[in-house]
């Protein structure tokens, strides 16, 4: 009988894990199912583009039943596994839940918001993790557009137009980033408003933004950012967020609609109920060969692993580029069980990065070289466009951006898709 | 003073009109203000293509920001007028009210769908009349293939990929052929699925579909339907649609999850509130030069306005082209009216008529003469992209369509941005 390979999440390392068995696996040697609740992959260093809505949603995308030839799929969302019968549950969309047999099992289940007990967050944050949460504050801005250019109000009028953005790190300094460079963009759209009226806060603990990144690029963008007008508060907490008024620790008080929570993330809860060792992070404890500690048959790798760095020690820091390479050899280790083969340990060497923040703004670091401006941009570009793993995708989002440079951001708010069955239920309710 | 022109509605006839008062109002001669719930119009006759996924949302729509350059926007809906007072009160998104003065007021308010008393179609039913709508069923269509994928119920199976659609004039003949063929276009990415197992059917109270188009047209449409596999109930009637069953007129019984109501549109509700004199059907009734009856001040066109038909007497046909024509008029008329010079009656002279069936299938009528399959969907295609009124627009949705040709459909299901902070509100339940 082939091995039954379960991989479980379908972002990076799920997605990866599975294009490198399907390359390798010869007939017969195994069966690759892959769960996730959603059937496509968002493609997450594209997100604050999405945000800004220079690319369309679905071209930010990879289709997972378009690129797993071979490898079964099936839409849903762990619950638990059951270590002694080898037996993953899975809920479905709809309908009783499945159990998947497997010899071997592969975790990735990637991370969302990590929420500190601010009052009021809870209720009215939003996260910047996923697609939608992207795709839904593109439509929020400019719906506080749409509502301080309605108003006659001046206090609606200004809490409308003040953003403020929690956690200075890669995420939160690309999404303030890209759709403050988006308002201002559209601006020309709304002669009732004035540049000087919108106010761009982006909130941070420590004393810099950019944490993980050098010193000297978080610097170059910081100067970036503020000379654009975005207002940078270190060593700030948000301390509540009750009443549509956000406290700040430093004694501001800001009336504002809009309150995106980028301070970090942790693994989902399912990760601390699988009766699998996890970290004081919650994280799923595993060697460098990327096997759950004391398992022979369970793989995590990714967010919601503490993977050893063997670059500079300690666990490996959230970024896309180490959960590709982790993925990459899981992959590789995997095909080394299932042939009873002596797996190898991960291997890492960091390419370099960037940081987008927006419309031809850049900053990076390309094989230990800074880059900023114009040409950060179009290198950054150029190595997601390569990186994404379907032709269709890239030939879309190459057209996207070819199509975008002379025309700029536009003013359409979609965020009537929230309730596709409102007009109906109207119709309905006379 | 200069005239204060109020148009309420962003839709065919509010655009069409502002735009021909934008080309020709002199400096000082009038300032017009546009009021609409959302902040662009979509475009119509392409819905079809945005619900199968050959056109971006964002492409099929026009930014009414963008377009209207000199004339004033404000977005919310109008909730009453005071005739005497000259004011109408529009409800914004956040705040209170707004009053709006005019002089001369244009209600383009449209339809909505058409509900008839048939027991659970409120809960059950969609529309399709917005862009949310057509997105929403591109989203649940492939949702519904996941379900089946997914599951190891047999009756779930059957009744996740049962697809019902009542109404068979134009709206609903090219929504079912635009998703069926994409639905077909998509099955090879779900191996654990065979085309026989859907089943899509067409409910049509009348004794043949496209009543309002051409017999021959009709007949072609029909034949081609079927050969794809569309079960076509014509003289048919929707009796119940409770407990996840549908009880035809037939006596069919169909468990299922999708059921499109498309049995007609009628004036949205405020239309009968605002003391104007409306027909039997709910529509203001006006004279042939667009102005409501006993009223110099309001006019009206398009779907929610019984116009005369200047061609075949009675009223004129809630179709795209019939409204643009109105609201050219209505321009006209304004601009006579401003200048206090005599107005002038509607006249319509029909292009032609074409009906989508899915890429590369269609039928038409140009001119007097009948073509079908590509050409008649080419013809089609041509003839929107020169009527889009920005070039940006025309640019990208020849862009999707050329970068569609040689992919096809993709199965990416979006319905999880219907819940943007569902997410966020997960992470913050434990």
């Amino acid at each position: 009988m082939p091995h039954r390979i379960v991989i479980v999440g379908g972002g990076y390392v799920g997605l990866y894990t599975a294009l490198r068995l399907q390359k390798g696996l010869r007939q017969g040697e195994a069966e690759v199912t892959v769960v996730n609740p959603e059937n496509f992959m968002a493609y997450r260093p594209l997100l604050p583009e999405v945000a800004s809505g220079t690319l369309e949603p679905r071209h930010a995308v990879v289709p997972l039943r378009a690129v797993l030839r071979g490898t079964h799929f099936i839409c849903g969302a762990l619950t638990g596994i059951d270590s002694e019968r080898r037996v993953a549950t899975v809920q479905l969309e709809a309908g009783p839940p499945r159990e998947l047999e497997y010899d071997q099992l592969v975790l990735g289940l990637g991370a969302t918001s990590k929420l500190l007990p601010v009052p009021g967050l809870a209720e009215r944050g939003i996260g910047f993790n996923s697609l939608a949460e992207a795709a839904h504050l593109r439509d929020h801005v400019l719906g506080q557009l749409e509502i301080a250019a309605a108003t006659t109000d001046p206090e609606l009028r200004r809490c409308a137009l003040t953003f403020v953005f929690v956690g200075g790190g890669y995420t939160g300094v690309e999404a303030i980033a890209e759709l403050q460079d988006m308002a201002l963009d559209v601006l020309e759209g709304y002669p009732e408003l004035d540049r000087t009226e919108m106010r761009w806060i982006l909130v941070e603990a420590m004393d810099r933004i950019l944490g993980t990144v050098s010193e000297d690029l978080a610097d170059l963008a910081a100067t970036e950012l503020t000379a654009r007008g975005i207002d940078i508060r270190t060593g700030t907490l948000l301390e509540s967020a009750e009443n549509g008024v956000l406290q700040l620790s430093d004694g501001t008080k800001l009336a504002s609609d809009t309150l995106v929570w980028v301070a970090g993330t942790r693994p989902q809860s399912i990760v601390g109920r699988l009766g699998l060792p996890v970290d004081e992070r919650g994280r799923l404890v595993v060697d460098d060969t990327l096997r759950v500690h004391g398992r022979s048959d369970v793989w995590s790798a990714g967010d919601c692993a503490a993977v050893p760095d063997p670059e500079q020690g300690g666990t490996c820091p959230p970024t896309a580029q180490h959960a590709v390479r982790q993925a990459q050899q899981l992959g590789d280790n995997l095909l080394l069980t299932v042939r009873g083969q002596a797996v190898k340990p991960f291997r890492y060497n960091s390419r370099g990065e960037f940081v987008t923040l927006g419309k031809n703004k850049a900053v990076g670091e390309v094989l230990g070289r800074k880059v900023n401006g114009t040409l950060a941009w179009t290198l950054r570009r150029a190595y997601y466009a390569t990186q994404i793993p379907t032709w269709n995708r890239t030939v879309r989002v190459l057209g996207d951006w070819a199509v975008g440079m002379p025309f700029g951001h536009d003013v359409v708010d979609f965020g009537s898709r929230e309730q596709p069955r409102g007009a109906f239920q109207e119709a309905a309710d006379r």
